[in-house]
C-alpha cells in the first residue's frame, strides 16, 4: 500500500479526489450499495492505492464480526442435513447472522481448511459436522481462531463444544421394533463402519440383537456407503439371504433397498419390513411410508446454533467444552407396520 | 485505531510486544493457524490497538480475492438442486476457490441483502437463482459490487450474465409424450404462477396442449407451492376430475402426487400416468421411477461457475450480458411407460 499523502487515515473525500468521481459515489460504493461498474473499479483502485480499509473490513476490525456464520457439512444431498440446517438457519437468522454452508463431501483436508479459515475472518464462527475426527480434526479444532460447535462425538477433554445424535440407541430402537413386529431375520445396509454414524449403528444393531436373543450372521449385514443407489444395491445382495427385515443407517439407503424390493415384486413389509433412519422428508414421501428413527435434527441444529450465537455473545459456559444430546424417537409409518396376514410370527 | 507509535505500519514484532507474546504465536493467530483461546485474544486486542489489517483481509486488498464465491438458492431442501450445487462446486474448486452455499428461502428482501453483500468483501463473486425478479433485483443486479451469475431467466438488456434452463419446452416434452402414451385428460399441478418457473411451466403446458389438439379445461390444473405435501394435496384434488396423467411442475410435486395415488390403490401409470421436472435423483429413487424433464442442472451449475470464474479472471466476453441456455431432455421411466392393457387410447 502506498502510504497517504500528509500522513492518517484516507478519507472518503481523499478517496473521491484520487478517483475523480462523486463523495456520493464513493459512499455508495464502500457501502456496498453498487454503481456502475467503471465507477465501481475506480473507487476501488483508489481505496486500495490509498490503502483505505473496507467498511466491512473496518467494521470487522471494530468489532471483530462479519455477522456471518458457516454450516460445514459433509453433504449437501443428503436430506438428513435439510431438517438441520433450516434450524441452525432460523436461531442465526433471529441473532442477526447471515448463514452460510459448505459442503466438504466429508474430505478431511476440505474439513480442516475451513476450521482454519476462522483465522481468516470472512466469517465470525462455524458449525462443523465431521463424519470421521482425526488427530488432525483434533488440533484444528482445539487451535481455532473463532468459536466452532462440533455436530457429532468427539473423544473425551476436547475443549470444544459438541451436539450429538444417540445413534447407538436409535438404532437399537429401529431393530427392536423389527423384532417386535415378528421379523427373525433381520438384515443391516450400514454405511462405512470407519465412520462415527457407522459405527455407533452397528454398535446400536449388534446390541439390539442380542438384547432381542437374535444371533449376530454375518450373512445379514452389508456395509456399503450411505447414498440411495448403494442402498439398492445392497438390498439386491441381501435377498438372497431371504432377509425378513431390513433395517438401513438411513433414510436414502433405506429409500434404495424399498426400491430393489419394489422391482423384484417384494411387497412392504408383508414380504420384507424396511426401517430406515433420520426421518427425513424422504421416509414421509414414498409409498409406503418409512418407518425412521429421527435422531433430532431440528433439535441439534437449533442448539448448534444457540451455542455458537452464546459464545459470540460471550454468555455460553466457561470453560468450553459443553455437550448436548438430543434423544432419538422412533416414528412407525406402513413399511413396518404389523402385516394383516402374519406369515412371519414365530 | 489508535496511530502506530513510530508511524509506520505495525509488524509482527510491534504486535508481539503490545500483546506479551512471542513472535511466534503472533505468527500463528495472524494466519489463522491456531493458538491457545487467551493468546488469539491478545493478539487480537493488539493487533487490533495497533491498527494492524489482518491477513487474509490485507491479501484481499492487495489483490481484491478472498478466494470464496457464494451460490444463493432459494431453497437448499430441493433436491433439484443437489446436481447444480456439486457442478458448481467442482468447477470453483478446480479454481481454487472456496464455495460457499446461502439459502434465501426465496425472500426477496433476503436475495438483495446477499447482492448486497457483495460489497462487503467476505465473497469474491457470486450465483444467485432468484425465483421472482423484481426491479429491485435489476437495480441490485446491475450495481453490484463484484461479479454476479443469475440462474434463471432475465429481462432482456439488464447487463448481468444468466445461466437459463428451457423450461417452456421442457414442459412440453412432458405433456406432448404424455398424449403420445394415449393420454387425453392431462391434469397439471404447478406452483406458484408468479414465479418465474410456475410462469414458463403454465405456458409450455398450454402450448403443448394446442399443438395436441386438447383444450385447456381450468378443472384440471392446480396451482399450489413447489413441495411434496401440496403436489400429494393437489392429486388428491385432481382426482375427483379423473385425470388418466398428472404432469407435476417439478420432482417434489410428482413425488408427493404419486404417494397420494398409491394410498388411494391407484395404478402408476395403469390409472393415471405421472411425469415431473429436474430429473432430481428424487425421480429415480422411488417406484414406479418418474418420467421427468431434465433442465440441465448440471450443464448450468458447471457454466454459471465457469462465467464467475471467467470473469474474475478477466477472461470473460466483454460486455456482461452473456447468456447461456441448457436444452431440456424427456427421461421416460416407468411412471408413465405405455400400459400393457392399454384402456387410454382413443
Amino acid at each position: 500500500m502506498s502510504p497517504v499523502p500528509g500522513g492518517g487515515q484516507p478519507t472518503i473525500v481523499s478517496i473521491a479526489r484520487q478517483a475523480g468521481v462523486s463523495i456520493a459515489s464513493v459512499s455508495r460504493v464502500l457501502n456496498g450499495l453498487g454503481a456502475r461498474r467503471e465507477t465501481v473499479e475506480r473507487v476501488e483502485r483508489a481505496a486500495s492505492e490509498l490503502g483505505y480499509v473496507p467498511n466491512a473490513v473496518a467494521r470487522s476490525l471494530k468489532d471483530g464480526r462479519t455477522r456471518q456464520l458457516t454450516f460445514a457439512l459433509p453433504d449437501i444431498g443428503n436430506p438428513a442435513y435439510v431438517a438441520m440446517v433450516r434450524a441452525v438457519q432460523g436461531v442465526t437468522k433471529t441473532a442477526g447472522y447471515r448463514l452460510l454452508l459448505h459442503s466438504t463431501d466429508a474430505v478431511v483436508d476440505d474439513e480442516l481448511a475451513v476450521l482454519r479459515s476462522l483465522g481468516d475472518r470472512t466469517s465470525d464462527g462455524l458449525i462443523i459436522c465431521p463424519i470421521r475426527v482425526t488427530d488432525d480434526h483434533i488440533d484444528a479444532l482445539t487451535c481455532a481462531a473463532g468459536p466452532v460447535v462440533v455436530m457429532g462425538s468427539l473423544p473425551s477433554g476436547v475443549p470444544v463444544d459438541s451436539v450429538r445424535a444417540d445413534s447407538v440407541t436409535g438404532a437399537a430402537l429401529a431393530v427392536r421394533h423389527l423384532h417386535d413386529t415378528g421379523c427373525r431375520r433381520i438384515g443391516f445396509i450400514n454405511g462405512p463402519s470407519d465412520t462415527v454414524p457407522g459405527r455407533n449403528r452397528e454398535e446400536g444393531y449388534r446390541a439390539a440383537l442380542t438384547e432381542c436373543g437374535l444371533a449376530y450372521d454375518d450373512a445379514l449385514v452389508v456395509e456399503t456407503g450411505f447414498g440411495i443407489e448403494a442402498g439398492a444395491r445392497a438390498a439386491g445382495e441381501l435377498l438372497g439371504r431371504r432377509p425378513d427385515a431390513v433395517f438401513c443407517a438411513n433414510d436414502q439407503l433405506a429409500l434404495g433397498a424399498a426400491r430393489a424390493l419394489h422391482a423384484r415384486g417384494l411387497r412392504i413389509p408383508q414380504d420384507v419390513a424396511v426401517a430406515g433412519m433420520d426421518d427425513s422428508v424422504l421416509a414421509r414421501s414414498v409409498w409406503p411410508p418409512l418407518t425412521s428413527v429421527d435422531l433430532g435434527s431440528t433439535e441439534r441444529g437449533r442448539r448448534a446454533a444457540e451455542l455458537l450465537v452464546e459464545r459470540l455473545d460471550g454468555t455460553a459456559p466457561i470453560p468450553r467444552g459443553t455437550t448436548a444430546t438430543a434423544p432419538p424417537r422412533l416414528v412407525v409409518r406402513a413399511s413396518t407396520a404389523l402385516p394383516t396376514e402374519n406369515t412371519r410370527s414365530t
